[in-house]
């Protein structure tokens, strides 16, 4: 496959997409064509039609579509000429192709995260874990292929398991290093720390806040599944559903990000501290990953407010 | 009953009060002695037990006591010095008498108050409210003599009530006023606004936090209550219940007020703003009420910050 | 009348508009063209004339103009093609259909909120108010038709006086439900708080701040407009003036906001709430009303910082 | 005379000093006696008045009293034993001895200040500053002699005139300086910019804010003064005072300190620039000379957030 | 020479430029073309080839180049249509012509700062500055050429001498108007505190942050310079060095200006004020020599975040 | 030794502690007085000598002396009434029982942290961290017992080798585990980022802010030692020098924390992040490790502003 990321000026090419928008456009000579969003899971790159014919209304947005187009510049970006276009069969393009994915195994990081359950003392705790992770209808199919955020950090398909598995791993290093640490409120808080995105964002391609996530958020949701759970637990301690919903509801660790309270306990402060490191340093991870201009800065950071730089020296 | 606010220097009293705090203390020249606070609606008074016996045995810390004493003045404040003290007997003292309490009718503003359930026009909003105040094994008890806060605003017996009325009534108020509004929701997220303070604040005389309300607050506990009680009523849809949750956990308004979300809906932003305005004008009231030295000027409010003036003129 | 927000794409209509905008420009093949933007109380459209000759001397900026034109489309927005244009002559239009106008009945709010003035037990306060609203030379005229903003809310004729009634009322409501209220104080400056914006901003077509407005703001006017006043009238008590002046320059409520003092009196406080509650709404509502897209989000509001969502439900 | 920081523990005093404050306590053995708190030029001492007879009578709060004391010791501060007090007799005490007062001389810095009026080319803002400081009722008597502040800086006697000739100063050094300065606008701004300070601060030996002060603000207070005195001369610009008013309702530089509007002109900034820099290097001054410990650090400034440091080396 | 901001549409110019940027670029119609940014000291002009030929391999980024263009207008801008381009050969240009440049003289401002070295009493400081200024192999070659920002004020050749000399002559009138200055330190203060600008900013084409400027900053880097200018010296005493390191680390005034300290002496607390001044009122006079528009407002200042007006009446 | 957290009310004891502060006071009936505070590892206590005799001439601050004294209380404290006292003798107390000592093994951490050097690959680094830690005259000899900090975390002796490890072992596991991290520079970062407090920090027994340490910081401090090193080592690349003095002066993370820079490299980040988890977790672990109240709640921390609890349940 030709992805979006080799495509080179002057090419000719005939590939499968994702199409992400499509728009009707009128030209200053009066001339009606189509603008186009495609995509795939290296990028996402404009497509003009600028002859229509009834091929187009084999597609919508969303569906993949097969395209013959020529590869030109404007504006120093690549936007395709399409010449022909249609809507791709079933079978004619590999769907795993046109979502960013982890460049980590899935399936092993999925498994390492879930040993950790068997790792929980606490009889009530452990239920808890396997009953959200392994019979929660929702999460037990998908936690594992789902991405951390929109655009923030870990936004690709399995970025939620891989955020929640080095989380996860960090607060096991902690646990033993700080005293009154219950090591399985952390451990278990970690796991369960962005289990609630699963519900705030749609999954890919849409990967998009939902209602609930924009009215609610994650933090609200993760805190209301402890509380559902613990309630199908018989002998649930009360006190220990509240440390558990407390980890929750302050892992954003400030007022402004999102959190009504403060982390009171020594476990949440160290979730909060793990997740925030994760979180940020992935950012960081990928601006330099995506950066091949020449120079050791990478650009400004908006989220971080910063510019970033590259270490190399010699 | 003499009142802690009617005692004045120069007078002997005998009389009953609440024993909030007590302490052995020693003096300079080596002698032990007992530290008080008695309290009852009015006040607080300090009081000292000079000459220790058996007595002293009788009572605890949140007991009623019945005190033969001298009223002094150390400081500038007044102070007991105690003669005679024991626990007193039930029957010899009223507990209303040592609770701060609204000044107004609490039966009739709580009548009100459940009237608005019959004003609700949606089958699943009313079923709710019924629910929550009419059958909820702790609020449908404790809501209409609770306060709605331990030192801000409203805290007092019937507080709660008073402060709920007020808002519910700003709000009905409110709703025709505006577009978009839809009543039910406005009237009812009113309603509820509060109703978790009933968890988060243990009731008179200790009137204190408890361990839920600081781990999780009095807007998580709102929230879930909402789901709780939803998940009961058969078909409650479920967008519904995201909305009144919304308005539940925005309604401070502001991040670092502790709402994990900004108010999104035009009944959000109309509730906190109806909450906003009764809480912090009963601030001012109280400051007002509470002042008798000369002058316009009543003193510095620290939650409010700044200086707080009588608007008397000629 | 054909308004702006009723065209569409390929349509030819023959129309008369407000010339807010008009600009030579040269396009790539170095022919010369007219750029101008046109507006009607629904909206406003860039219009472009490709053919110039005589009679695009006939009209300036801030003109009505009449055009006979193409509507077709330029970046997803509608654009005219303009064939003919020349300046329209008296009479062949009504102001009242360029000018973005309130819904309600300008005379009738214009009248409740008059009548507020015989409510006034304070002989001056109600001397002062019909000094400033029946008999100030610009006040008195200009009042009723003005905005009460460039764009934040209210902007539209007759916005000052919806803005100011619903205020008033408001504070009317406010006023019997808290202790230590004085009503006249309160309705009076509720009546007067905008009264500065007459003179911070120009009126309609242009509607843009005035030099005084800029560097001094309508809240320093309104309370030299008191000052001025009250210096008229025989016997008007100082500390009087001073309360009101007070209520005026600390309705916005915060120092960030242009108050260079915080509401220390009840009315000052109840002032701002309500004004703050009003006029945000007021944004919400707007927002609301202009959004015809699918589903409950109807986008960021840039000065409340956060996605607004419709509720309905089911 | 003994000043107040000339006492030393152990000696006996007959002095006059002003009586502050004055309160009637009761000790715990339950005798009633006087507690004072004296001030001089110098500083303020406790006293207290153990044996009570007729002649505590013969004096008030804010009267000059005679003592007769012997210099003790309590929780490290120096406190006066009284054994004879009255009130001082007219003749027997100079009150210039009872109120702090700059070093400087007063008249000197008096005229120099006003011989800047002259130096006005523009008659219009000459004739304004002849009218507010030469012929106002108040400013004219009191300006000479005020405080500029009730604790910050320059709060002693004469501290106006020095604050305002420095700040004058300042100016007219940078007025060439810059380019689009109108340098009559600049002084006159300087010279006005505190002189609603006299009617904010009653004078000494009170020397607290005012009603006015309090609700309105030395800023507001100004820009009314502004305003009627261009009221009264004919032809006077209205641009011009708007420029006049602007400089003075902005010279505090920010929304947080009291400021409406930020500096917007090359005058009103380079005016907030002096104000702020004389104003905060004077508290630095003011802590400097208050310091006679050992080592380099005079302690921690509330205000400037911050602990200070002598500049001393070797 | 014709200058950039002397260009008017449909002039034929024959001119050389200094060319800041180059892209090839590709039109709709898929022919190539050339994109330029041409500067001189008067602007910067957008410039297209559309012609190519082998010319175009003669020059390139900040080259001088000759070109023969039309003059046309694109979206509101200027730009050339190059019809012949090629490198400018040395003596073709003066380079003066093309870098912005101060409109003082550079080597009288220059004398005038060197000759306040001599008037420093302490040897210590004298020494270090005769180091410093005459001595460093960068510094006295580099600083009298300087501009004092990337974009912010002085950001001209030249401009980090005025900058200096300007603080410096409002540091030594300052320095005896206020009590406990010390003048040494003060003036050095003075004429170091940016002087660590000539490694944080390259020189004039390129005038951008270097890695060292970005990655320590000009204080860090003239502290460093203090340290090891002190340690060349011999009995340099070292709590003086602390003071000089001290004043140049804090002269930013605030932490979020890059401060890590306050200014916690008074000569540490006048170089703020001095700096600050003069930085921000260049930064006004800039925005009032740039503006040609009518009307008293000359737009929004973004760092200064508030509107600017000329202050003419009449 | 008879601790200072062992005495109980009703005890005599004879015992040597270390006098942090000795005062002069006089009572009420005029008889003089001496007020100690006296210190050992385990806290603090008051003490009064009531009767003066030449042993009190024997000793001063910060000394050790010898108490005979009975044990009382005031206002809730213990308060010691000395009997006799004198200057200890050298050889009667051990030097360590007066000093807050870390628990772990001082000399065990100390070498698991030199032993990172060797796993420096880096000659260059690894040369500057043995210049720093095994041969600079101060370091070499005070890194190992001092404290990290005055009052904030790890405030004791050991406690900057303590907090030195911890930082550096979570940045050994934190290297590994995401892309583009330089490992040298992490640990060497790690290693060196308080080393500065070596010269901030006085030693114990006084253990307060030097000079230097108000003035500069020790990120200043450090990062001059980073550039001195630097310079001693040839062929010291010049880059690597500036990414190290980043990693040290942004490691406080945010301006407001006394950092000039923003985290810019990845390593700077991450060390950040370790520092001020590992600082942060050491002040919980102290407060609740300090508290034996009954409850959860351990009381409000003042630096991270908040209430904390601990996580026991059932």
């Amino acid at each position: 496959m030709k992805y979006i990321n080799e495509l080179r000026e002057g090419e000719n090419i005939i590939e499968h997409y994702l199409c992400k928008s499509r728009q009707s456009m009128k030209s200053r000579n009066g001339k009606t064509y189509l603008s186009l969003k495609l995509q795939d899971k290296t990028g996402i790159v404009d497509a003009k039609v600028w002859e229509l014919n009834n091929d187009i209304q084999s597609f919508q947005e969303n569906d993949f579509i097969k395209v013959d187009a020529f590869v030109t510049t404007f504006n120093n970006d690549l936007q395709l000429n399409v010449k022909r276009i249609r809507r791709s069969r079933e079978g004619e393009y590999d769907p795993a192709d046109y979502i960013p994915s982890t460049e980590k195994n899935i399936e092993e990081m999925y498994q390492q995260l879930m040993a950790y359950i068997k790792t929980i003392k606490s009889p009530y705790i452990k239920k808890m874990l396997e009953e959200i992770f392994l019979r929660h209808p929702v999460i037990s199919k998908e936690f594992k292929y789902h991405s951390a955020a929109k655009a923030m950090h870990h936004s690709y398909r399995g970025g939620l398991v891989e955020h929640t598995l080095s989380v996860t791993q960090l607060c096991e290093f902690l646990a033993p290093r700080y005293r009154f640490v219950d090591r399985d409120i952390l451990i278990a808080s970690a796991m369960l720390h962005d289990v609630g995105k699963v519900m705030e964002l749609s999954d890919f391609p849409v990967n998009d806040y939902t209602d609930d996530g924009q009215l609610l958020g994650h933090l609200m949701i993760g805190a209301e599944l402890i509380a559902d759970t613990a309630a199908k637990i018989e002998g649930f301690p009360k006190r220990l559903e509240t440390l558990l919903k407390h980890c929750m509801i302050s892992h954003h660790g400030e007022f402004e990000y999102g959190s009504p309270k403060l982390p009171s306990t020594i476990e949440a402060f160290l979730l909060h501290c793990a997740d925030n490191l994760d979180a940020k340093t992935n950012m960081i991870e990928d601006m330099l990953a995506a950066d091949h201009t020449p120079g050791h800065w990478v650009g400004y950071h908006r989220m971080l407010q910063r510019n970033l730089c590259r270490s190399d020296y010699e």
